[in-house]
């Protein structure tokens, strides 16, 4: 009969498959985040005991990868290469490198993210997972649930996890397939890595506008400053890589030159404070804590710069990080409540250097309350809108349906 | 620079024709939504005396498609070619057509929707605003603006309106040019007919689910539920359309045959309870009030009659009705709170029937309570995927990203 023509015994399996891939990589996730979070605390309490060596952590993290499987470097692109069905295999050895190298890069300093490694375990756990079950052809929906279990059970958003899963190996495409498997491991990763003591970040905003022309015009500005930064980052992120790559031939040398100027630097602007993750940064922007005007540009230049020197970890919650601390300058700028914008700087800039829009909005709800879906849905609109359609993952293909 | 790719100017340029779109299909919506609200409540005070009319209006609106502009008839099928890029032209004739024939229908008691009025005289509202403007190749954007203030308009739901604009012309992708003044159109249609006296209809639902396994279990089986049922509409709709039209030629001999039995039957059963928009089930599902069992199949069987004989309206609010009705029963089979399983079906059924996923779940937090958007966004998640990949628009395009 025509009206069940999809494969619906193939979405069956693959969202029983989910169930277990969202255990596993809530788990797995729960181990790296918890590890990380007590890194990032021993490195507040260590500062500058830890940075000098930031970069001799840089060389063993170069000279690791050489070691033990250099083709792992290229991280989130084999991911990519693989959901595009341009690559078969993805090197097991990666996750555990990734994990241990994430670990080094926060605990000396280094200014960077953590989904990437949950996005990778996550895909890699799944793909296996999936060769395992003898899965046919189906590959590319368990790597898009893997991921969606990897981002869940980190931030446990599962609904924007399973959204950005979706969203992300094509931008403006969402993948029907793929969509209940993705639910269902995002969903249990996230449920998991929380019975396994991972804490959710999550602030109850309950600031609401007075919609008049005014507020119009200012949320319109400041969504377009939050496209623009963060399209801005992806751009900024991909050609300082070329250029440092063409500067420094050598890895090694790259690293280790980068980690001494990064060092200093972090050292002596305010000892520290934009090392990591930018949790800090998050803190203070929505507990009225001190937010500095150019916190938002110093965390955007030292995470770019880390990642360009080959240090290892992600980009997103520097990028929550970077959001929420404009967020703050341009509530103060524009008379807006600041916990609020706040929170709409941080999904969105997270949106636009992503190039996603589902995902920041949904992320909005999920860790700033649900009544504020509605702001967040117009502020991410505009915000995608105007990102210059740039995205920190390079091998993200852009779909045009009715291109000419 | 590459940074600023995109054609901004343009997406400027629509966004501020899509403020003049918006006011101008506002205030259509408007007039449109008071005067069939004002025809419904008259219809319900003189049900005996005007149901037994249906047949004769339905041949009087046939004739008068035949006399007027009989192309105008294949309605929403119209739009869909032109946003696909077949067809240039949509006869202008259209709006006054499907706005009076629609009326009719409704006065004398044909069971049908609204929308299909309102997002096709804003796509031509649109198309022929974009012409005035002279803007180069972008009448498909304007389409999509159009058909988001049309339905932004009509149930003041901005953002499920600006998503079913977007998703309802290629099933699963959204279109990145067409968001901005989509959304903008939206926000002012919805504002403006707002001003304009059209109420909007709204349900504060807070109740609130414990899960565990069970209710993991039961939200499953609704979900299914719904989709199979929403997709079972658009199959049924599209079945009984091509097996009426062979089974009685002449068009105005099928409408008044149909409309004879039509009449018959709603006066039978219920007098008149399935009659119209079915707003009168949507408020019994959510005022405690009385709902039967057999409500849903009855407004679903009504609503494919009076579609596939030729009456005009829409399908959106009897789903609606068919959902919540559908809801209110599940709720009680399973021990869920009522109101919200009736508000889910609400959003699910329409969602599954349109082959729309973000549109139904953000119509559930713009009606229901944005605090409710984790179970939207579940339930019609899975209901999407169960919906057997129908539409009730025969012009929507099912694509497939990554088909072999």
């Amino acid at each position: 009969m025509n009206f069940i023509k999809l494969k619906y015994k193939d979405i069956l399996i693959d969202t029983l498959i989910a169930l277990l891939i969202g255990i596993i990589v809530g788990a797995l996730d729960a181990l790296f985040g918890r590890v990380l979070l007590a890194i990032t605390e021993f490195r507040y309490q260590n500062m500058i005991r830890l940075l000098p060596f930031l970069p001799v952590a840089g060389v063993f993290i170069v000279l690791m990868y050489r070691k033990l499987n250099e083709e792992s470097m290229k991280g989130m692109s084999l991911i990519f290469q693989t959901g595009h069905g341009e690559r078969e295999v993805i090197p097991k050895m990666m996750v555990p490198l990734l994990i241990i190298t994430t670990w080094i890069t926060h605990l000396f300093g280094g200014s960077a993210g953590r989904e990437g490694v949950a996005v990778q375990l996550g895909a890699v756990a799944a793909h296996n997972i999936g060769k395992a079950f003898r899965r046919p052809d189906n590959s590319r929906i368990l790597l898009i649930t893997g991921m969606a279990a990897g981002f869940g059970g980190l931030f446990q958003t599962p609904l924007a996890a399973t959204l950005f899963a979706l969203e992300v190996l094509v931008a403006g495409v969402i993948r029907h397939e793929a969509l209940l498997p993705a639910l269902t491991a995002a969903f249990v990763a996230s449920r998991t890595s929380h019975l396994l003591g991972l804490e959710k970040f999550s602030v109850n905003v309950t600031d609401a506008l007075t919609w008049n022309i005014q507020t119009v015009w200012k949320i319109v500005l400041i969504s377009f400053c939050f496209g623009i930064v963060g399209g801005l980052f992806a751009f900024t992120l991909k050609k300082t890589k070329l250029m440092l790559g063409k500067l420094i031939i050598n890895p090694v040398v790259r690293i280790a030159i980068m980690g001494v100027i990064l060092a200093i630097l972090m050292l002596l602007l305010h000892m520290g404070r934009y090392t990591g993750l930018g949790t800090n940064l998050i803190d203070s922007s929505f507990s009225n804590g001190s937010i500095y005007s150019y916190d938002w540009i110093l965390k955007f230049v030292f995470t770019i710069l880390t990642l360009a020197a080959g240090f290892q970890g992600g980009e997103v919650t520097p990028l929550f990080a970077i959001g929420a601390a404009l967020g703050v300058l341009l509530a103060i700028m524009t008379g807006l409540p600041v916990m609020l914008v706040a929170a709409l700087g941080y999904a969105a800039v997270f949106g636009s250097a992503t190039n996603t829009l589902l995902a920041p909005m949904l992320m909005g709800a999920e860790i700033f309350g649900p009544e504020n879906i509605l702001y967040f849905a117009i502020v991410c609109s505009i915000a995608y809108v105007f990102n210059g359609n740039q995205s920190i993952y390079g091998g993200q293909v852009q779909f045009r349906y009715f291109d000419k």
